[in-house]
């Protein structure tokens, strides 16, 4: 079967072999305080900032999961305000994780399905703007220049970008954010269990600005504490040692076969799917607006039919993925990560073509 | 090999099976909101249930480490004051997060090796005691019947005890301490990157009412949240599923062997290593009260011998633990867990004997 469910989604193909070489090479019972976790963790943090182009200037560190970059962000980098990009349940999520953390956390709101054109309503004293690059409920992507331009519109205020469904596709231009992360199940093929954030030394300044006011900034993961393990190559606490060893595996894989041709193949893989749609007769692309259609999550509105399209692709054994809360009825989600190959692809389209 | 280390240790030696199985039942892409995740979720907490005797009226939570545990225990169960029963590197920590999150707490620290006598220093409005059953830097470990009596004398306060490196050796009467927690890469021989963590309904009330009196108790790994989730069989996050379905199976394992017979073999161990240590020319027991000498964690003075010995021991394939800190000179470490089998510790007390 070929796993479309946009994370955990299907495993980059190498992901078996690393991990049998990891049982013969007893990983799984590596100190994390050991010189041989240490190379691991330089495999893994050199090859990032190889593959995605992250310079010396941005601390590379681990966390559990991408949601818990939602908690460390907020507590880390913002005293009393933030500002949230929402379309979506995962922007959304970001947005009521400040609110619970006590932050005057605003939102800026659209329905779901579209993009955002207003930045006028970003006030000007806003300490974090919160940007979902890839919003994985609904398919909405936005394209990275206008990331960027954010920057320059808002220099002040720190750029923290969620890139969990979309990296290693987008090009960030390290200058143009202060930090981004993600999770390994998504864009990287690699089992559930480890999230990647990426910091400037302007996110470290202000998480040491808020401790020495007093602020609880957090304890084993506050970003001070997180950035001087990382330092050594460690991590504070005892951390999921094989999900970093296979991701330092598969960031080498990557490599191996070139950031550019991933980026190409995605673009034509999300080109042959949406003409796809765009001719189906039962479906039709959910996001409108082609500035804004995602490359990496691609959701098509099956109405009615979203149940015999599901169970005729299934039979061929390509598994989709459902629709995203309300719309696990009425909508289809296929992600277009590394691990899906071209020839997967054309046979998913051929499929949908038939049905 | 052998790794004597007490954490990441020795697998235990199902664990590539299961793995290569789970590669099979394409476990590393699983959903974790689908039934089959739900199913491993169930096989692990109901397994923990049967294995150490848990009721129903406390949940199991699943974390990403035990150091989670120290920071979401203190931000979800006390408002303003806890106590930390404080001999060795992992309780100091333990203490020192509550202190980084601005809680009046108090330590009563006696000299590391050592246990404690004088339950006269727990002021009677704490509202958690702080027990780290095994000190892992040092050896030292609790009585379970010293734990229960405490509940008895401070009823009122919560009693949380960090079982880190002794479960599921130690049987804990679940009616006389409110939390229990531990992380899956010591005694149970599986990778790091998961923590479980047992609270009562007592527990629940507690961080509910923080909760409603404002107080930030944490945003995705809240303890009310995480047993909405727990309820579901699921987790708030994209969690380490293949770390769950890893304790579900040797759970099963263990359970299979049978509690008893796993906890005689612990004990049989530890005499076995203690005994030889205690004839040996070049080495000494540290834990001097035979009260507090902990059966999962050995601990030797070896002195100037200390590398000798280590030495001696890795020629045979024996990798011992370092000692803990500044003690990695002149003390060695042993972990006596299920992974570690008798014939496996006949070789160590053998070797041992020859040097």
């Amino acid at each position: 079967m070929i796993n479309f469910t946009p994370g955990p989604s299907q495993l980059y193909f190498t992901v078996a072999d690393h991990l049998k070489q990891a049982l013969r090479d007893q990983v799984l019972s590596l100190s994390h305080r050991s010189k041989d976790f240490e190379k691991i963790s330089i495999e893994a943090t050199s090859g990032l900032r190889a593959l995605l182009n992250i310079p010396e200037t941005h601390s590379i560190v681990f966390t559990s999961s991408a949601t818990e970059v939602w908690e460390r962000s907020i507590q880390n980098l913002v005293a009393d305000n933030c500002f949230h990009f929402v379309n979506g349940a995962f922007s959304k999520r970001y947005h009521e994780i400040a609110t619970q953390l006590k932050k005057q956390a605003k939102a800026y709101e659209v329905k779901e399905g579209e993009g955002f054109t207003e930045l006028s309503k970003i006030p000007t004293d806003t300490e974090l703007i919160a940007v979902t690059h890839n919003e994985t409920s609904t398919g909405v992507c936005w394209s990275v220049d206008k990331i960027h331009a954010l920057k320059d519109a808002f220099p002040k205020a720190l750029l923290v970008v969620d890139a969990v469904s979309s990296l290693p596709y987008p090009a960030f231009d390290f200058n143009k954010v202060d930090s981004v992360f993600f999770s390994v199940q998504k864009a990287f093929g690699l089992p559930a269990g480890l999230g990647v954030w990426i910091v400037n030394e302007a996110c470290l300044a202000k998480a040491e600005a808020l401790q020495s006011k007093g602020f609880v900034t957090g304890t084993y993961h506050n970003l001070p504490t997180l950035h001087s393990f990382a330092k050594k190559n460690q991590t504070p606490e005892t951390p999921n040692v094989l999900g970093i060893y296979l991701l330092s595996k598969v960031t080498g894989d990557f490599l191996r076969r070139g950031i550019t041709t991933l980026r190409k193949e995605t673009e034509y893989k999300a080109a042959l799917l949406y003409n796809a749609l765009q001719n189906h007769s039962q479906a039709e692309v959910f996001v409108k607006d082609a500035n804004w259609q995602s490359k990496t999550v691609i959701v098509a509105n099956t109405g009615s039919q979203t149940k015999s399209i599901s169970e005729a692709l299934m039979a061929k054994g390509l598994y989709p993925g459902d629709g995203y809360g309300k719309a696990k009825e009425t909508q289809l989600r296929f992600a277009n990560f590394p691990a899906h190959s071209k020839e997967q692809y054309e046979l998913l389209v051929d499929t949908l073509a038939l049905i």
